[in-house]
């Protein structure tokens, strides 16, 4: 056997910047915090990952709840604070039951829980005594959620509310089961058609079976070694479900005993604001996705070494390849990138709440639609990019012991949950639409879409780029980015103000509207 | 439960062709011989394929050695032809120890082998008493197979050779292990170097346990649910191993009794000939996995309804909008293509496997960059083209069941084997530089390269592409790909040219020359 040799201390010795500022990157709190749940984790064989892609299904769902059980326990002896408490978690790193339960479930009941629900619930859920999910889409219905076929029908006499799938594709499809659960269903009281988040007992908290009228199931095996195998996506068929009204989450709409549907003077577009905190993380969680791909194939390509030995010395480092570093470079830069854009898209978060309790909600279709525009871009580009980094790494990225293949499986649901990034691209184009269309009004854009306010001078702009240097000047890039989103916008709009029937020109439309987003979105994130 | 309703039934009426014979594509016997072969995998439970992804490592070994031995007995039962029976494990659709058994061993015994080898080894193989393994790269080399370090010694007192992995980089690591393999190691012989193959008794053949001196284990799990996990990719490693000098495969090039290395008569060049003939299969394999994938979610898209109801009407059908056809209906017709460049292929294998029967060497560097560039460029799209099938299926496309994800894993290593993807298009940039070298000798470009020699022509090109339909006109969209080809294939040469040291240019500006290598095979597509 050869010595072994830390073929990376060359590399890192070549460094020209400080490394451990460059690790902290965001607050130098967050990397702490970071660093010490990341040696906590590592540290304790209770959370050793490397048999996760052997076990058989069954072994991996068992592994999980002894994994999540184990990391409930350790947060308590150790008395972790909650932002603490979500860092272990993320580094324990294997889908859970309980992740939409700290995730959605517990954000839903803060958000839209009247406080006598909260104080009801908050307490239980802390404790984990029940365990919630989400269950929004159905089986026929994920993109279109107004589509929901699954009813709520209030009943005055038992002051209950019916819950019923009336069809095969009405049945959920998606989500985690356990003791309880929130979702959408469509409302049907007196006469009157809305959305409305309820709280069901689905299983009976004495032997955790399902209560009579529900069907649980498991949804099956998904994509990839271990990923979201470890735990129970599922589906939910309610068959005339009786539950109490006071289940409904009151805070922001109320069904009165009457059967009266009633808007409380909490503003509704609270909902919106949650929906940006949840892009922020996913965005911020495509960067930590990114960032792992990229350094486990940037290592590779520093350790590897093919073709190139001068009479019997050593090889070319792959690294040193132009072809390698095309593919790898660009990748490095959007996984800081993204980085950066999730720090800001917190900023956005706060702002936006601010606003709301000031009742200022003009900033919010911005915010909605640039939150939706960001998650679409980052998690396809990040998506892609682990599977570029896999390649990167000749046939060891196709082993599960290189961890790509994991991470990429893991990953790509993203590109689908919470908004499939077609569709949320078409709704940031139509935003993008809607601005220009205001252009003369008093509606000035604002935010990130504030570049279309100048888009006449724009619209001369040449780029004076000569040489690939000016690529580092950071306002000859911005520049050329907002003329290319604002050409790319006002194209769209010219074509789509020939027709008669706007939706009709928007579907005629749509694959350059797509493309105009994509490039309104790539300009944030070269503007933040 | 609703009535199960045809879906498809509506769309199928649409069609404006003749079904038949678009299933027909290539010619109407390899159809029948197809679809014979697939109804019999199909109708037989025995070939099941839905518990593969539940099935645990071991559990989905068995399953395969089960399934291989259980074909192999139905192929004598019902006395199949060669093509039948290649097209039954085809549809059988599980990776198997048997595949390079059968696909690389016993075509270099037939290639490499003197008669009398061919004699001694062919029927065992045939019947499956020796199964055959394809070891050519190390764990220290995959790309640069010239760099391997294994070393075969030839000991002229025994008449044998001794078989030496020196180092842990020399160790085999992804391979097929049974009870043979042939295999390339560095020929040390009266200081001569070269390349030979050799076929090594590695297990027992009385109690399959590898020889002393060999170490053979499996290489771990690999990506995905399924897919590779079905077989036993492995490694190897020889310390100091005597095989008899006549288990080198001697028809191309021999070690005499005193060591001396000779030639014969046969062209050495027979060895890229086979090469060519497995990049065709691939080529043709790229065809079919891209058709599953398409044929999933195209079915997916006519079926889906989301969105647009109007008054309580049906939604649309995904397939109906533009962004999901602008995804899907390339994907398509990549997947036609790739079948009519496929079938070319075998033509242009036959071409040259006649010219060197003449000793006619000359369109052969030609054969062998339009086979490595087109193996590249369908690889990578067929592997991008399944996950956005993928994605084109929502969140259902996540589920196993949607037959998707074990399609991709068991698709993207052609990415990496039988030729880097990154590396086969730099070999083709070589030799279309090359090309444009000897443009003034008497070396004319040939075959797919024969543009380059309009290259002036070319170069002067201005589309007249008005609109849209101008993209049917097939001389006006092959003008364009030449015009861009060439232009590109130009630029490169003009920069390379301003480097005394030619390699050194070359690794500068490799990005762009695997840019202009991608627009070559692009054009090689279109032309076929
Ligand atoms: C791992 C995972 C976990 C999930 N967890 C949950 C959960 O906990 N709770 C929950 O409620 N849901 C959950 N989901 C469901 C998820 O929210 C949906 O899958 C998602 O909303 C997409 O909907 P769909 O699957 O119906 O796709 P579809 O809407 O059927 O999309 C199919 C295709 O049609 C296209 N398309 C659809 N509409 C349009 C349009 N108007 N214009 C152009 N193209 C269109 C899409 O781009 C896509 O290509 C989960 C999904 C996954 C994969
Ligand atoms: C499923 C599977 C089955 C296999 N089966 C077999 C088998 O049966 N028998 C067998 O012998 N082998 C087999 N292989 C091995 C396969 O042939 C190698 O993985 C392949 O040749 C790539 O080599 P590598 O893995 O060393 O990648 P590397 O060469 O290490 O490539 C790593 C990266 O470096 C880049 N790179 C390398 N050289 C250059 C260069 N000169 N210029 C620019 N970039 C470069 C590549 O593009 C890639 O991005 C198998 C592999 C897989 C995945």
């Amino acid at each position: 056997m050869e010595d072994i040799v830390d073929h990376l201390a060359f590399e890192r010795n070549k460094t020209q910047f400080d490394v451990d500022e460059m690790k902290i990157a965001g607050s130098l709190h967050a990397f702490e915090v970071s660093d010490k749940m990341a040696r906590l984790v590592a540290s304790d064989p209770a959370f050793r990952k490397d048999d996760r892609v052997v076990l058989d299904r069954k072994a991996l769902f068992m592994n999980t709840l002894r994994k999540t059980a184990y990391a409930w326990k350790r947060i308590i002896e150790l008395r972790l604070s909650e932002e603490e408490a979500a860092m272990l978690r993320s580094f324990v790193d294997q889908p859970a039951f309980t992740d939409l339960h700290w995730g959605m479930f517990v954000p839903t009941i803060k958000g839209q829980g009247t406080e006598e629900q909260q104080q009801k619930w908050l307490p239980l859920a802390h404790k984990m005594q029940i365990i919630g999910c989400y269950a929004q889409t159905e089986l026929g219905h994920g993109s279109n959620v107004q589509g929901l076929e699954k009813t709520a029908t209030f009943d005055p006499k038992t002051d209950e509310f019916v819950i019923h799938s009336p069809t095969l594709t009405s049945s959920k499809d998606i989500f985690l089961r356990y003791d309880f659960n929130s979702f959408d269903a469509d409302l049907n009281s007196g006469g009157l058609v809305d959305w409305v988040s309820l709280s069901s007992c689905e299983r009976s908290l004495d032997d955790h079976l399902p209560l009579p009228g529900i069907t649980v199931g498991d949804i099956g095996m998904k994509f990839g070694n271990g990923a979201y195998n470890s735990m129970d996506n599922g589906v939910l068929r309610f068959d005339y479900v009786w539950i109490p009204r006071n289940q409904m989450l009151m805070r922001v709409s109320q069904v009165t005993r009457e059967g009266k549907y009633v808007q409380s003077s909490v503003p509704r577009q609270l909902v919106y604001g949650t929906m940006v905190n949840v892009r922020q993380t996913i965005v911020s969680d495509a960067s930590i996705a990114l960032s792992r791909a990229v350094c486990i194939a940037t290592r590779y390509s520093a350790v590897r070494r093919q073709f190139g030995s001068k009479k019997g010395g050593l090889e070319t480092q792959v690294i040193d390849y132009k072809t390698q570093q095309a593919r790898l470079f660009p990748l490095l830069a959007s996984a800081y990138a993204f980085g950066f854009v999730g720090e800001w898209l917190k900023w956005l978060y706060m702002d936006v709440m601010k606003r709301l309790q000031t009742s200022d909600f003009s900033t919010l279709p911005e915010a909605h639609a640039c939150t939706a525009g960001l998650k679409s871009l980052t998690t396809s580009a990040t998506a892609d990019g682990i599977e570029e980094c896999r390649k990167l790494c000749g046939g060891h990225g196709y082993l599960c012991s290189s961890g790509l293949p994991e991470l990429f499986a893991v990953y790509i649901p993203s590109c689908t949950y919470e908004g499939d990034n077609t569709v949320l691209l078409l709704q940031v184009a139509r935003h993008l639409i809607k601005t220009i269309s205001q252009l003369g009004s008093r509606k000035k854009p604002v935010g990130t879409t504030s570049y279309i306010g100048r888009v006449e001078q724009l619209m001369q702009y040449h780029s004076d780029f000569q040489k690939a240097e000016d690529g580092l000047k950071p306002n000859a890039v911005l520049g050329a980015f907002e003329a290319r989103a604002a050409k790319k916008v006002i194209a769209c709009a010219q074509n789509l103000s020939k027709f008669t029937n706007p939706e009709e020109g928007f579907q005629e439309f749509s694959v350059d509207l797509v493309e105009a987003a994509v490039a309104h979105c790539q300009l944030i994130v070269v503007s933040k």
